[in-house]
């Protein structure tokens, strides 16, 4: 069997250190573990399958013996490092912004378009995470009665801002229980005990760019004809983004078939027992690899429409399993070469 | 002028104590006040425009010298006391769920339906607290552009189901942050740090009570021809309820007569200013009177779609200050005659 030197970009951040936990559960055959980061992280070590790994700073020719290279480091070093990656003969999968949107990028998900990794050229970005854990439980429903239109209100975690915001959330949420103001740096805004409508910057049209990576990102994924009204909106929740989707379908559905075809569908768990108050909920997704969906129920306001909750790591499937979810689903379709 | 001997039914309560401050801020004539609520609460004193007033138990022959009798006592007791206050010849404003649906009974927020007070046969119902800032929002957009269909998710605070409530999400929150395990008793699952997508109990649709209060609320006091898609969801914050709507329009219309619109509105506080990252959040929302709308944006996913965050009090608006404001209503209306 053949075996893939690793490297992990931003190995020491939230999202990186998930990713070395995630590839060491994964059935993929790595021979050899490059964690990179920050020159001030350099000589720290990394656990990894029962050996230390040296951490070493990122920068060019470290990638001259790496087959798969894993980036979390952000948009701004994504530009510049991913392609120098490349260009060393690495492939690479990123899940910062920076490449999601680039024309010949392909933007997967493997549950959703797997085949457009085909086309790759060394490059593949993973999509953002509120749009990831909406499309895997979108995509059985668009096969099956083809989505008009979505309309998706969020209901975020802080961890998607990084370890900043977790601290943030927790010591706000310490000072107002102790009756002291909150200060928010992370946050424009106190997110202890709040809710904030708005996660990145606002664009010309009203809409914030979280909300639209939602519209865009299902366009270039799932299909282009879909329409999808986003709000997006963080609240005091530490891991586990939830959100309310409510669909239109085209053609007539019946409820029980949504059952069927989820407890088919492949990275998803049915949690929607109402009689045992049971549904998806945030605490319950941590460290869970799977999408959650329940309150599942017919939209009586239009002909076929169905209201659901669907819920997720937005660390696991979100972000880090869903990067080495590509990684494997590459080295099955045997796309990566070198 | 005249005066008015108002009963306060559940004075001690969260929504009863709010209504007692309310009461003493508004412009009402009250010449007298009678603080009733259960009888191991007899005696204790309840503060008013500067003179303490003593816990009577309520009951039969309590209301024979009352005018105006504002309930806040649950479903339960409203039921057998509210009857007994009519016949005893008070008006009776009542902030439970027991009497909204009664055909014949008034629900109403002042700035929806004050019309419909006048039909009242001495019981007026006070609208539950999610409905009664959608509706608010709603009204004047729906006298200008007719609007065809809401999907709503909300996003509400604790202090909706009472002071315990209240304590549970302080206690589970600090065993979170100490990390103990968080012990659920007034909610089925944790509520700190998670999102709870059930609001009241499951009916055989699918949906929870609360979520279907909005749709028959919403056709009882706006328009039975308009469609609404809910969502009820728990999040953890003490007090202020958000709401994601998404409307459909009949007419078409600018994102600037929507501003226009509210600017004129009564009971409406626009926060919209994107530079500024000013929109509407529950912690600004604490102890004010106005509903803020904010987010306002042209849904371009349908033809005459509009997409707007909600917020308000739900101690207040959502409930005793609506309470209050249908009295002074009634006052201006001359409809209360004893």
């Amino acid at each position: 069997m053949k075996s893939y030197r690793v490297a992990i970009v931003g190995a020491l951040g939230a999202v990186g250190q998930q990713m070395v936990k995630i590839l060491e559960r994964s059935s993929l055959a790595v021979s050899s573990l490059k964690p990179l980061d920050i020159a001030q992280n350099e000589g720290k070590q990394v656990s990894f399958r029962n050996k230390m790994w040296t951490v070493e700073t990122s920068g060019k020719g470290k990638f001259l013996d790496i087959d798969i290279a894993l980036f979390s480091a952000g948009a701004d070093a994504s530009a510049i490092l991913a392609p120098i990656a490349v260009s060393e003969g690495a492939v690479v999968i990123d899940n910062s912004s920076q490449w999601r949107m680039t024309e010949g990028i392909p933007l997967v998900i493997p549950e959703v378009n797997p085949e457009a990794l085909r086309a790759h050229k060394g490059l593949i970005a993973n999509p953002n995470c509120s749009t990831i854990q909406m499309l895997v439980a979108l995509k059985p429903l668009h096969d099956a009665f083809k989505i008009k239109r979505v309309v998706v209100s969020t209901y975020q975690a802080v961890s998607g801002s990084g370890a900043a915001a977790i601290r943030e959330l927790r010591e706000q949420t310490q000072m107002v229980l102790d009756g002291k103001e909150a200060v928010a740096k992370v946050y424009p805004h106190q997110i202890a005990f709040n809710a904030l409508p708005q996660i990145d910057v606002f664009l010309e049209n009203g809409y914030t760019k979280e909300e639209m990576k939602m519209v865009h990102e299902t366009h270039k994924m799932l299909d282009p004809n879909i329409l999808v009204s986003p709000t997006a909106v963080r609240i005091p929740v530490f891991r586990g983004h939830s959100e309310s989707i409510n669909l239109e379908f085209e053609k007539p559905f019946e409820i029980e078939q949504v059952f069927e075809i989820y407890q088919k569908a492949p990275g998803i768990q049915i949690v929607d027992d109402l009689e045992k108050l049971a549904y998806p909920m945030a605490i319950d997704a941590e460290d869970r690899y799977e999408v959650f969906v329940g309150r599942l129920r017919r939209d009586p306001s239009i002909a076929n429409g169905l209201n659901l909750w669907v819920v997720s790591d937005n660390l696991l499937k979100g972000a880090a399993l869903n990067t080495v979810q590509i990684a494997e689903k590459m080295v099955e379709m045997n796309l990566i070469t070198r």
